[in-house]
């Protein structure tokens, strides 16, 4: 067996070494239970207690107060584009959306089916590389609209927010690419959901934190499913929830616990990220184009000073265990995503290859 | 770490161990690879193979024509229950549901939300212990209604279907818990579907298998993740799919495959009912109150002569390995649900414990 590579998919992506290595050495028996997790009944005590020590972990981590339901649920962020206005609009027919990036022209396209969605700004025009001034933003007022919905991280072109939207409008975030990566003030938000493919655990898992006193007025004909009252009524378990992801989603939350929690996490974060800009800023070769200030922590593009070196460039970091650079379509070039599994060393181990290309070929 | 179990859970269900053992193996390096099959893109070559051979393997154990197409989906069959009016509604206002337990119930209800939900026959007058009989069955016309929907096996009282209705009206099946069980011939359906968390693999992943000409006329406002067509047309990878259960899903076809596929498992399934059910039959002491030409051969409930004793009963059970027997709380006493997965010297072992405990406290 290949020892193990440094891992730089955008999603789904890196997980923490020593939480795979747990969840494999028990894989065949839970707690020495005789079972594998994922032949344990939903309704079982010991599966309860997986979901509550979940919940309870993820409180912890960002300091969510009891005025929020946290929901697991399943469909990935992109399920949550149409159930977010199915459950938000309440009574409304207009929501408002920010798009600075692909995601979030996504999420607008999907609630466009279901109300009038609102392009407050778009930097579409510089490619995304930017994020657009708020005192160009056409808010709605809150009478018209139900809510603000902004990507705070878009993983394409790798723009994050630096700031949390100072708004009348209440927050709805997409927060699939950056939740658990700094701190946030969850308080500040009506609802934030993520799919768990990049910080928090395999596919197949979203997580929605919503406050209490905004949900149960859904459009008529909403599946029990795809309400929100109604999942956190039952606390997620309606049905069988998706119980490996959520089983190991806890596994990762305990790890980042472990290690400092989010605050500590977000140094590592930072560190990682500073380096590997600052590689490419000194260098002739390598090109990011997104504004300094709200460049990505999570998702660095670049390219390469001749796109014909692209190829080698991948086979060789390939050679290295250096694995998934290749930029999304969209943008060409490269893509390092630096999740919080992605370990330092990693990143080490890619801008030391890095510059021994550039002094190579350029 | 205890060694197996013989876990006898109606679902999240038992797993063929050697697809746990391999899974376990590579669980940190996907086919040498360095990362775990967590860690890859859906878009990788090797993920998109995942996928493809998954399906052939389906469409091959079930001879699945190239009329229907096979889809991998989230949100359980509870989901399916509300996404079936809404994809085959077809502009009709009314659906026919037949009710011969929990979940055909269940069923009848989410599609109320969307149509006309009309029950054609319930044998709930029965406590569900038969299936009603066909000819006094209050079916609509094809004109009036879209489909008939039915459960096969129903997992809680432990009725099956022991033939295929027969009717002018398309067939809609959730075969949860009896895909894969036995052959069936599918095209004789308009639709089948399953969550996976039975026969197939781990919870978060549903199998639906549709007729190719039947899809593409939602109802209005339907999310594109939901409607069947549009799943289709990108090859279940509108979003980033469940990955990790398609991948175990996979796994768990292979194993059927090698084991002889459906008909050989079929003989297994059956021989491990008839044991059972013969076991409480030729017994004082033990009562199962299906009628016997349709019982279940996926779940077998069955009540002891004093419900005094099932404390008792569970607590030996357990200490014997024989795990998850507690019948559900609808109709108490035991139910042991008998999966593919569920080997017979699990069933053997349970009979000999039945027999011991039954001359005890006889």
């Amino acid at each position: 067996m290949m020892s193990r590579v440094y891992n730089f998919c955008a999603g789904p992506a890196a997980l923490p070494e020593p939480v795979l290595a747990f969840a494999r050495d028990e894989l065949l028996s839970y707690q020495g239970m005789g079972l594998s997790v994922m032949e344990m009944s939903h309704r079982s005590p010991e599966f309860e207690q997986i979901v509550k020590e979940a919940e309870a972990s993820l409180r912890r981590l960002l300091s969510i107060s009891d005025d929020y339901h946290v929901l697991f649920m399943q469909g990935g962020a992109t399920l949550q584009f149409s159930l977010i206005p199915m459950n938000l609009l309440r009574g409304k027919k207009q929501a408002d959306y920010l798009v600075t990036g692909t995601w979030s022209e996504k999420a607008l396209e999907d609630a466009s089916r279901l109300c009038r969605a609102h392009c407050v700004a778009s930097n579409q025009a510089a490619r995304y590389t930017n994020i657009p001034d708020p005192s160009t933003w056409q808010l709605s007022s809150p009478d018209q609209s139900a809510y603000l919905h902004y990507c705070p991280n878009e993983t394409i072109v790798g723009v994050e927010f630096p700031f949390v939207p100072d708004v009348a409008l209440p927050l709805v975030a997409d927060m699939s690419s950056t939740l658990l990566s700094r701190p946030i003030d969850v308080s500040r938000f009506g609802l934030i959901y993520a799919g768990a493919q990049k910080n928090i655990g395999p596919a197949g898992l979203v997580i929605v934190i919503v406050r209490k006193d905004w949900v149960g007025d859904v459009i008529p004909g909403t599946p029990q499913l795809l309400n929100y009252q109604e999942v956190a009524k039952q606390h997620s378990m309606i049905n069988t929830p998706p119980s490996f992801s959520i089983y190991l989603a806890g596994l990762v939350f305990r790890w980042l616990e472990a290690m400092g929690g989010v605050s500590a996490i977000a140094a590592v974060n930072e560190r990682k990220a500073m380096n590997l800009y600052r590689t490419i800023d000194e260098s002739e070769f390598y090109h990011n184009p997104v504004e300094k200030s709200c460049r990505s922590w999570m998702n660095v593009p670049f390219t390469l000073k001749d796109e014909e070196l692209d190829v080698l460039f991948l086979k060789q970091a390939d050679q290295l265990g250096l694995k998934n650079l290749k930029g999304h379509r969209l943008v060409g070039g490269m893509r390092a995503s630096l999740y919080n599994a992605v370990p330092e060393e990693g990143v080490a181990a890619l801008i030391a290859f890095m510059k021994a290309f550039a002094q190579k070929h350029g």
